[in-house]
């Protein structure tokens, strides 16, 4: 357990209210999944947000147990003497709204009916998914972070957070993000939509959490996987390699990537709720940081503080030239921001892959503001 | 008709006669569709293989009736006074074994059962196409070849028929191909198969042809589909723009990028066969030009002929160092290639969509051969 946070807890917190939507609908009462690292300190000023990706949740570091073979997905960055030093900083990291990880989503009952929403769900967006962090942050007492950061649909929320809260936030590091996402990505997201769409076992979302839409979701996740890879990573792993149980001349003989690709997809079935997955690949879809305002310049200016930002060369989805647009918007605007490209092979994945190209530009920034 | 080839038909040789394929297996007897346009000179030194690519067929020029509302495939490159100009070259198309559109593929009754092969068909690479088209010059009396082009799938061709036949073959234009199918490649068919397999439809191929496994084909197609492009093609149809139909927060409410992809993947159904689809897809996966030899330089050592390479800036199916890789091995070998990257925001698709491009080269390639 050497520099690691221990053992820890998700917890959740309740709130009786309703929270108005983008869409217009309202969502309460709320649950909302936590979990924190660290101290909180005097004057409350050493919060470190930490945002979650697509199926990510609020289990960022530590373990839940003893026996836990992996610890929380952001382990590497977070405990004590990491890059979210949790000696220094209290770090926290809450489950998305419309996740399935303790916070509320499709699978959680609704109150109207008492049965679980599925896909009576209203469609949310990223925003709304800052908006109910916010409710949280007001129960804790917590009025300043000193950083939001994460990776993907975590930068979203980072940026989000930057906007909407600019007297709150006294910095921001998204990375491997996006200032709106591309008809490429969203082309993804359809193909994993229509392969859980395909699957009769979905039944318009009303499954059985216990019947899922198996096949069409484990495909829907491989489309996903392939997505946060790159050609360069999947060559370092696989190259042209044949699977060794098959022969070549066999129709259904797989090559490894092939195998890998549809391993991880089944494994991942039993791991996350076919409803949310569609849910925040709606949320992906439909984000675009000047929605709802006159344009990118509009929407930026409302930041508030220093950014640092990070973009992968591999990165396939959100490409580095969709940072750097939100970047130059920035400087154009004489907002203080920084930026990296970082030259990695691992696509969009490089950012849980190959932590240590970045983080020294993390520490750096942090060693400045703290 | 101006600039076009006319009326054509596409004709059908028959071969009582067995293929050794690479597998091993035997594959006959054999069909093979295919279309001539222009005049067979007296010394039948003026012919051009065209070679297609994956869905492709015969059909490259002209029109079967005079109310086709669509030319062949590569109309835009064939007819007199065009850039295949059949004036003064005899143009030469067949489809490949293995494909649905009139020569031997998995619709085709098995000899041995009298019903179609479906998935009895033998798995077949690109090498086997080109030794089916060998049988079909044979026929036709041609022994050499001006040149070889095609794209995708049409450059693994016409690279083949350089190795195996170098004594036939006077040229060659691969274009937009690849020396080796890339993981990236494979993976993507990975999806495009997984999405027909989960469609209960597909029956293990013994679907009824009235009967496609249509929800599954469709995806598969609009993964290709996908492929062909690219992010730029995308933001200059599409860009974000939500379908007018639908609202945006409507759970089935698409973007317009997506109800393109789905609508012609539905389209797609009725036009080719599935199974033939997976043998195809199977063929593009196993390609290797250096398949069976001692390495790329010992396959590419037997080219003994001029050839012309492109490649396109946003093709991310085939990127441009996978040619690259080809033509640098080729000059090691003091072999005269010719390697052109276009600069195209069209994707794998740019060669079809952008021919003006590229043409320029390939007419001055072909004033100097003949």
């Amino acid at each position: 357990m050497n520099n690691s946070v221990g053992i820890v807890k998700t917890e959740i917190a309740e709130f009786d209210t309703e929270l108005q939507l983008e869409s217009g609908r309202l969502l309460g009462p709320l649950s909302i999944a936590y979990e924190t690292y660290g101290t909180l300190n005097a004057d409350k000023s050493n919060v470190i947000l930490v945002t979650h990706a697509w199926t990510g949740d609020a289990h960022a570091a530590g373990r839940h147990t003893e026996q836990d073979r992996k610890p929380g997905w952001w382990d590497d960055m977070i405990g004590p003497g990491k890059v979210l030093d949790t000696e220094r900083f209290f770090v926290l990291c809450s489950n998305v709204i419309g996740s399935c990880k303790g916070s509320t989503g499709p699978t959680s009952l609704n109150p109207r009916t008492g049965k679980p929403y599925n896909l009576s769900f209203p469609v949310i967006m990223v925003r709304d998914m800052v908006r109910a962090q916010k409710l949280l942050l007001d129960r804790l007492g917590i009025d300043s972070l000193l950083t939001v950061i994460g990776g993907s649909m975590g930068a979203m929320q980072a940026v989000e957070w930057s906007i909407l809260y600019p007297e709150m936030v006294r910095s921001i590091i998204p990375i491997a993000g996006t200032g709106r996402t591309s008809p490429m990505a969203i082309s993804l997201n359809a193909l994993a939509r229509q392969a859980i769409f395909n699957d009769p076992m979905w039944k318009k979302g009303n499954y059985k959490p216990e019947h899922p839409p198996a096949d069409g979701f484990a495909l829907a996740r491989a489309v996903g996987h392939i997505s946060f890879l790159s050609d360069a990573s999947m060559h370092l792993k696989f190259s042209r390699r044949f699977s060794a149980r098959d022969g070549m001349f066999d129709f259904f003989g797989q090559f490894e990537v092939e195998r890998y690709l549809e391993y991880n997809g089944g494994s991942f079935v039993g791991r996350f709720d076919t409803n949310a997955f569609l849910y925040l690949a709606k949320a992906l879809d439909l984000y675009d940081v000047a929605w709802n305002f006159d344009g990118l310049e509009d929407a930026l200016s409302r930041l508030n503080c220093p950014s640092l930002w990070f973009a992968f060369t591999s990165d396939w989805l959100y490409t580095p030239d969709q940072t750097e647009e939100v970047v130059e918007v920035l400087k154009s605007l004489d907002k203080p921001a920084s930026y990296h490209l970082i030259d990695s092979d691992y696509g969009h994945d490089s950012f849980l892959v190959e932590p240590d190209k970045f983080t020294p530009y993390v520490v750096e920034f942090l060693n400045q503001l703290a």
